[in-house]
């Protein structure tokens, strides 16, 4: 049986770029962090170290920054969108090109009514992200699939939590709880069934709908609440096709103060880093358009 | 010369606290890292392994989630001091107690029109700290320094900021800039000249001013920035003592697009991890009170 | 189009286990973190809350621990498929459970000829692999799949690599290099025909064939060394179906002296963080056994 | 009482620098991590951003470049020597320079019988630190003053220690330890009372006797340990000083398998990550040189 080479691609990852706007006094800040990824027909680079179908990724880092001068960062999801289509387009051996961008949010040093004209401070713990695939192969139309998401969205209630009734084994020693901690730094990441949406717009209503279940669901595991969670946002907005929740349950563990004659009606807990619960689910729309290459990515390559 | 046991300390590091307050429907999150550190009456533990002035790290820990619950968070100032000032009272070989806390900030879930009453998610990417140092040796009467501070304030202007007419030797080949991104992850710490003081809302006010100082000073360089912030903090607050400022310039730097036609006036950069420059000052009260030992801590022991 | 649940899974990450075997004088030690994953029938505990089939993480970590004593944890990979193969056999609504395990070397401290019989100094900055998926399926037997693989071994040549005649479009601005630094971290993870394998002795053999392949091929691209890294393990191991290499090129600059009147050939660099070089390839046997589930995993869910 | 400015110190942190021995085929490789500060007339820097006594940071690196093109690495010691001293000498406003050094070490691809010529893989886990600091006042002679160090040397003993008899207070719940597991990741930094010393053959000496104390000392406590550990360095060499050691006690819980039937002889341990106890101590030569301004750094300001 003869050993071939399978599945590969390559890019430039975390290029990190601040584009600064400045036309008026009010300047405007985009932070970001891209990183490209290509395939096509790369066999001889591999076979016999032949580069001629290789375009560098120090090139595919400059398109970054140039692109950003040159059309601007706007949506994080167009400016992905248009890297994925030129390489695709322009690089003749690339059949399928892969952009993720994520976004840090600056706010504005609140020193006038509406803050300073030049100055800002990073917000939020969070991390807004967009993850592009743009395929062409042979004379077939161009595709492209969106994904947008956010990931380090740390959110953490105090009560309305339960774990009970769950299965027992021969290992089972945790006890049932009807009100404890629920925690999690979440990733989510939701793929839209076009393009042409108002991606910051759908950015935030997602975002919204995320907080509010989280809040507002009587939990009874994380399971059930990320299931609330992303029906609803499903059921929100019918161009999202499906969407995919990755939580860690981070576990807060009610400290025992009998020894020191003190009660802890849930009061004081241990933060634990490790080891946590891993919750994951994806919930999608039944017939929606298929996934394609889209959940493809360096991350999930090995 | 005999060689001889010289400075040491032990402690607790890193006990993550979350207290949570549901005296009412409306539920509160305080969400510490707390270190505890001991000097005192030690030589024989490290010179024979007698343990008996030795209170476990355990032990302090314990003190820590106990005082949470007894005496509750309040100003982390408070709780750090109460916890120090235990240890010197009640441990009787102990001289000298160390107690950091570091404090994470969150927002509620902005479902209702005052938040969610029991739903929390994690606000900003600053961390607040405290250093309390407490001495009690022999007769004399117990003395508390306390450092409040904040870390990870990362900020960033677009514009007023220069760095010209600097010295020049052989190994000089930057160019001047008349008109640069300067940006920094702030690490501000304050020495109070006394204790009593409503600490919450003297951080607000450090903090205000540091970020309106950053704003607002036309830089020549990040030490004439330094020293403005500094400084005006120590003039608006007479119970300040002294203020160190620790700086990473976090270069950006302009990228050059002329090879692709594109010209770059201060809109595209990039954002570098290191190296970095590091500017560091402190600013003090002239003829105020002594720093003794608050500055000294496990993280500058060695 | 209904809202329906997708792929789901849950488990308890990075529980971190330390084996001592002190069955005679010369202690043993094995340091491991363990990760599970479990896929079933979860729908009730999504949709309705219903926790009846969900087994705790809490005890899936208890199974970790009990296993690692009354099995002892050998060989990583059969470690990881009895903790799998118990998960889908003996949990009845799992059918799908998946093992990773990270190992961490230990050294004995070099004391005496052969090393100090309880006293360890950890080994190396890599890590040794293990991801093991086991299925059973209605009345179809189990199946299982075995990975093994390293991770963040950081291997450098200071020649014998060059990168010339690539692609060149209208970004590209890199220079030709005939002789430039090769310096990676690299993942690599190769997946088994089948089980019953002497997995300690097979990751030697391919951590040494990587290493040699790595150092002994003239490069023209990180490309061409992936693949002789590759092919050349498929080549040595019959039961070995498939590798899967991801490698960051890490870029070493060479530094411009020339305004200092140095010349530089070759032996000063800067040494950059990111962005970075991504090379990924895949290499596998044409005609071996199908992939299966094995290369999810809760790291590439989401 | 006048606001003035008080201690303050600027330069270039983490400057990543590979110098590559090429003078024959059989290549050396040398991996730096360069930080440098200075201290002295920088007050109209502050106050008035007048810039005209400031070496830009980038000079700094620049010259750290330069003098590992120039005079070569060589020991860690004598390299940040060399560039300290410039940096008071020539630099005019400077008073003070420090200069701080890591080293990561890199072995060789094991394919020869020698190892490859030119391929190399790093090594081990702890890196080796050396922290220069040099003062030149007035008409005063320049001082220097040289503390070596590691960090991040990770060690474990299974079994040969115990913590017992300590002080118990209210909060203490710990049960006395006959036998236990102590592990640590050391930080080991020790101060020379000269220079011209050969730093390698030092360096080797001191991490062997630290090796050889932890494995061989019967430890009632960390404390006893770094006491035996720190006394033995000072015993051997007479040019140290002072050693100071910093170690975190990492702890290793004995999992409770009673529930499920297993007994649990010190063999199956929970690895946690946080707490964790810190235990630091100094040990000096009565009657040694002084340690001047030797351990003040960037990382003690702050």
């Amino acid at each position: 049986m003869a050993i071939v080479l399978s599945d590969n691609q390559y890019g430039k990852a975390e290029t990190r770029l601040v584009r600064i706007y400045r036309d008026t006094q009010r300047h405007e800040i985009r932070d970001l962090c891209v990183s490209t990824a290509l395939r096509g027909d790369f066999v001889a680079a591999h076979l016999t170290g032949d580069q001629a179908n290789v375009l560098p990724t120090d090139s595919q880092k400059n398109t970054c920054f140039a692109y950003a001068k040159e059309r601007g960062v706007g949506e994080i999801e167009d400016y992905a969108l248009a890297l994925a289509e030129h390489f695709v387009t322009d690089i003749a051996p690339v059949t399928r090109a892969h952009v993720d961008v994520e976004e840090y949010r600056w706010d504005r040093v609140p020193v006038a009514g509406t803050g300073h004209a030049h100055t800002f401070v990073r917000a939020g713990h969070e991390v807004r992200t967009a993850s592009v695939t743009t395929v062409a192969e042979g004379a077939v139309e161009k595709l492209s699939w969106v994904i947008s998401g956010l990931r380090d969205l740390v959110v953490l209630k105090s009560t309305g939590s339960a774990f009970t009734g769950f299965l027992k084994d021969r290992y089972t020693t945790l006890a049932e709880a009807a009100d404890r901690i629920l925690a999690t730094s979440l990733t989510a990441r939701w793929r839209y069934a076009g393009t042409g949406i108002a991606w910051g717009e759908a950015f935030g209503q997602v975002r919204r709908i995320l907080l509010e279940r989280f809040a507002e669901v009587e939990s009874n595991a994380l399971q059930q609440t990320l299931w609330e969670m992303g029906s609803s946002v499903l059921a929100a907005r019918d161009d999202i096709a499906e969407i995919r929740l990755s939580a860690p349950n981070k576990h807060h563990f009610l400290v025992d103060l009998a020894a020191f004659g003190l009660d802890n009606p849930g009061e004081v807990f241990h933060a634990d880093d490790r080891p946590y619960g891993l919750i994951q689910c994806a919930v999608r729309r039944d017939g929606g358009p298929d996934a394609g290459p889209a959940w493809d990515s360096p991350a999930s390559f090995a």
